[in-house]
This record gives structure tokens, C-alpha cells and sequence, in this order.
């Protein structure tokens, strides 16, 4: 079956350039030193996430529990948990999954830190922490080397719990300050420094701060996206993830409706620096994919010299792969059109 | 089992208020003379779908074909699908759907006339046709009174279809307008104007323009949102959906962050004359959900006395129901926090 014949709206994806993406990706971290740990959050496929692994990446990173549980269960063994994990349902659950994998986990309180102790001890198998810190995204992390220390100090209660090192997100130049302010006082306490992680796509492809770190997570490359495209680190041939839409209306002749809004693209935005608009219309370049409601997609063709007819269909490339992927229960893998697989998504939805 | 005992992130629907919400919308349209066919694209269920017919509204009203499919398995025996159809499955699933269930549809153009035809030929029944007209949302909808009698001529062609009238989104005070031009025009064709239908929970509270309507489509009444807070048509009381989270980290004296961001509660945004931010803490009204990343909500608490703890559970109003509705394959129905129902969201994802 070629996509052609598909139904719409579809999220379709296409091997060839998402096999050079992750062999491109693999090459350029193996040439900075750094260790890839892919994190499956873009794609949410065990499939991809193998091919990753094969490539030659140590491991995988997850966002969730759920998402580990997921890729534990289709046979990965090295996960890494970027996320602080609290409450008891949850130390249930990492207990299991940290029978089936080698599992580390990222945490920035001690709250998550004895979570991590309890899941350890019921487990009764080490579980590796890393400590996050803060390098300017403003979201999770610790904001002092001191608290840093303390955290690690406080690890050594915990006798299933191994310090691994630090992470944080995205991979930034600030990161080469904090190491070498934290690297001395982690040394006296007689504490190792193995592993320092940071991540994103755009930062890894720029080598932002690779001489501090010792592995890097970035997860948009394996597909890459309109997000990409506008931090020039793909180029249109690498966007292996389109949706394959419908027009369903041409009620003017500068308006197409396509049958596909927020709910099958996301309402993600680009950041104002790069742009405006919901999609790159690969057939009409020109078309300005410019709202959406839930099902339906606006584009504006006063630009475009050819327009699209009523029942044609389009491939879009969203403006962010991450959360697309989060919508579909079936990702089409194809191969220049021509249909090799329909995925289930298992690790979609899995926000627990 | 109690709402706090559940694992967080996790998507909670109070019965009360729903049930408050159902029966006074349909109170509200029967004292305006309208007919009140609910979207049930704001709860993808089909068991609230079903109370809501309970109370009194004449059927329901689905975006897509696989909306349609999962409420006519679940008994549902009157649906307009208000979405132009085509391409060889969407007719073919027509048909079947056309055979369980009294099937209405909604089109503004020609090729979607002729879909609606071959699968009314195919099931062997009728289907009702409303023919859409863009009363300012400027999406779908044909452009002029004259398009309307030519597709409504040309239905006549199609021996299962029978013409019922005219369809718009939202309701609005302009409607009266067309509806004053095309009436007269329909009638000298020898067509009766059965229908005529408009949409939106705040438009038909304000009662938009009905004098000129038979029937409103409003969805997200029956849970509202932060939106609906946003517009004056929904008070704090009558928010039937939340999400539970936990805070996971306080990086900072200002700053918590949750376990949920864009995956949990989708990126819209409130129209920029309601107001910024991502969601309202019912437990820190002075609370600001200022960002979101996939899976962490980092919330601004400069403006709260008290603030939350690492490990403190927050129930969260989002922006937009319908969407929330779209990302969770389960939701929790509690009762003033006693969980009564999980159930599986049978029409999520459903966009074809």
C-alpha cells in the first residue's frame, strides 16, 4: 500500500531519513566523545528506540514512569528516568521496572531522593542518581553547587542509591562554570563525577558545552520538525514526520481547510524568534498553515501561485514532532510512499 | 478509593457539577424554543453522551466519522456528524454508520455532496444533509446565499439524501441577515428549511442570535473551562474537569513545578482579550501557570502568602476541555472527591 491510499488525517513517517537521522546523530556525538542517550519522548516507538540502541547509543532516556515501563518491557536495559519520581505508586513502580533494567533516575529534592531509596530497597537492586541542576531553563534543577553536595551527602543513607553525576537541560555553554565550581567540592567529599548529561536537539547538533559533559539526550532529531527546520539544524529531506491531510474546503480563494486541527498537529507554537504559523505545507511552500480549532486546519494560499483543490491531500510538517506523536495511537512507517508498518504508539499517553 | 489517593497526573471529572451543568443547559435552551444537540467532542463519552439525551437534547453532534462510529456502537441513535466527508473509506464508514443509526451531515461543497451520496447509496437509508455557512469564524462554510440553493439544487440528484438546512459556527448575531436571505430564495426552490443549527457553549448562553435558530450544538458547558471562566458564562462551581498534579520540584521561592505540562494539558491559550497562563490552582488562586514543557508546569507563586510543598497535590483548571479530553485515554469520576467511574475515552484520538 503506498501512503497515497491512507485515510486522513494520518501522522505518517518516513525510514530513510529517520535511519540517517539517528546515524547522523550517533556519528557526531561519537566524534565530540560524548555518549548518546536518545530520549524516546519524541517518538514513543520500542521499535525506533532499538535502532537507536543498535546505532550505538548507551542507553535511553524516559520522561515518565509509564514511558519506561513501556521500553522495559520491549527489552531495553539501560533507561534513564530524567525526572523526579514521588508518591507511592510511583516507588512501586520504579521498583519493578528496576528488576526488569539498569535504571537512573534525575532528581533535584530530597523528596524524589528517598522515593528513589525506597523503590531501590524494594527492588532490592541499585538504582544510579543523577542530581539536576538549573543551567538557565528555568524549570526543574537545583540552583547552587552547594546544593549539589548536599543532595550526593545524603545519597550515602540510601545503600541501593549509586551518585552517577549531574544533569541538566538543555545542554548550554553556562554548563562549563558549574562543573568546574562543583567538580572540587564534589572531589571532597570523595564523590565521582561519572556522568554529566545534558540534552536538546539544536544544542547537541551546536556542541554546546560538549567538553563538560560525558553524554548528551537530545530526542527531536530522530524525526525533526518545523521547531528544527527554524534552528537550522535540519534540513527538509531529515523531517521524517508529516501529517498527511485532506483538504476539505475551499471556501475562498485565498482559504483552504485541511481536516486536521489542534488535535491531530498539537497547538504548539515555534518560539516568536523563529516564526509564526502551524505547519510547512511540503507541496505548497507558500501556503501559511495559520489556525487551527480542534479538527480543523486554516491555511492561507494568497501567496501561492498553484492552490490545492477540494479532496486533495497534503503533507505537512509539523512545527513540533514531540507532541504530535503524542496524539496518535498509530504512527505509518513508510519508505518514499511506500507502507511498511502501522506502530502502535505504546508509550502514548503515558504521562504517569 | 478518594481523588487524593490517585496517581497524579491524572484527568478528574466531578459528577455534581456535570450533572448541573447538563441540566441547565437544557432548561436554558428549552426556555429559548431551541432543540439542543450537545458536541461531544469536549468528552469523547459516550455514557455522558447518554445523559445528556436523558435530559432532553434531541441527539448529538460529532467532528468526525470515528466519533460517530464509537457512539453508534454505544446506542446512539441520532447523530450529525458537522464535517464535510470524502475519499472512498470516510464513505464507506458513512455507510455503515448511516445503517445503525439516523445519520445527519453537514457540507458546503460539492464533492462532499457527493460522497454524502454514495454512501446513503451504499447503506440504502437516508441521510440528512445541512449545507454550512461561514457566518464570520471564517473556516469551512459556503461564502454566499446563492451557493447555499446551488448545493441544495443539486441534492436533488441524489435520491437518499434529503435537504434539512443550514448549519453555522458559532451562533452570532449575524445570522439573522443570512437567514432572512436565503430563506426566501430556498422557498421558491420548493425547500423547506427544517434545520437551522449554530454552535458554541458562550454564544448560546448569550443566546446569539436564536430567534433565527431550530437548534445550538454547544459542547463545552457540560465540563467548562478556564475559558468559559474567561468569558462570564461558567462560574469556578461548574469546572467539572481538573487535573490533578503534584508538585515535583521548588527550584526556587517563587517558582513550583508540576508534573504535567503540554502532554497533560495541551498548549492552547486563552484568546488574548481573556487573559494569560495555562490553567487556575484552585488550591493558590494567586498562582500563575506560566509555562509549559511536555511534561513539567512551572508555575510562578511571587503572588501567593502560602505556597505549596514538594509532594502537595494541586487540582488544576485547564484552558480548554476539549482538548484535555483528546490527551487522556482514561478519565476519573469522582463525586465531591469519591471516585465513582474510571472510564476509558473511547472517542479519543478519533480524527478521521
Amino acid at each position: 500500500m503506498r501512503i497515497e491510499h491512507l485515510d486522513t488525517p494520518v501522522a505518517i513517517v518516513d525510514l530513510g531519513p529517520v535511519e540517517d537521522n539517528i546515524a547522523r546523530m550517533q556519528t557526531h556525538c561519537t566524534k565530540l566523545g560524548l555518549k548518546l542517550r536518545p530520549h524516546i519522548k519524541t517518538h514513543k516507538l520500542p521499535i525506533l528506540a532499538h535502532k537507536q540502541l543498535q546505532a550505538g547509543a548507551v542507553g535511553i532516556t524516559c520522561q515518565k514512569i509509564g514511558e519506561a515501563e513501556v521500553m522495559a518491557a520491549a527489552g531495553i536495559k539501560d533507561i534513564l528516568i530524567s525526572y523526579n519520581l514521588m508518591g507511592q505508586s510511583k516507588i512501586e513502580r520504579l521498583a519493578q521496572v528496576a528488576s526488569q533494567a539498569r535504571i537512573s533516575v534525575a532528581i533535584d529534592n530530597q523528596v524524589a531522593l528517598s522515593a528513589l531509596g525506597a523503590a531501590a530497597k524494594i527492588a532490592g537492586s541499585e538504582i544510579g542518581v543523577l542530581i539536576e541542576f538549573d543551567s538557565g531553563s528555568k524549570r526543574t534543577g537545583v540552583q547552587s553547587p552547594q546544593e549539589i553536595v548536599e543532595l550526593a551527602r545524603k545519597m550515602s543513607k540510601f545503600p541501593h542509591l549509586r551518585f552517577l553525576g549531574l544533569m541538566t537541560y538543555p545542554s548550554s555553554p553556562t554548563l562549563a562554570d558549574w562543573i568546574k565550581k562543583v567538580r572540587p567540592m564534589l572531589k571532597a567529599e570523595d564523590l565521582k563525577l561519572k556522568v554529566i548529561s545534558a540534552g536538546g536537539t539544536p544544542a547537541t547538533w551546536q556542541g554546546l558545552g560538549h567538553e563538560s559533559l560525558t553524554e548528551v539526550r537530545p530526542g527531536t532529531y530522530v524525526y525533526n520538525d518545523r521547531m528544527m527546520l527554524g534552528y537550522r539544524v535540519a534540513k527538509l529531506k531529515d523531517c521524517a514526520l508529516n501529517i498527511l491531510a485532506t483538504v476539505i474546503s475551499r471556501p475562498t480563494s485565498d482559504r483552504a481547510v485541511i481536516d486536521a486541527g489542534s488535535k491531530t498537529f498539537s497547538s504548539d507554537r515555534l518560539p516568536a524568534e523563529l516564526g509564526t504559523g502551524f505547519g510547512y505545507v511540503l507541496e505548497y511552500p507558500q501556503a501559511i498553515v495559520e489556525r487551527f480549532n480542534e479538527e480543523h486546519g486554516m491555511i492561507d494560499l494568497s501567496r501561492c501561485t498553484k492552490k490545492p483543490a477540494i479532496g486533495e491531500r497534503l503533507r505537512i510538517i509539523p512545527n513540533h514532532a514531540c507532541v504530535v506523536t503524542n496524539l496518535h495511537d498509530e504512527i505509518v512507517a513508510h519508505r518514499d510512499g511506500l507502507v511498511e508498518a502501522v506502530w502502535p504508539v505504546w508509550a502514548r499517553g503515558k504521562t504517569r
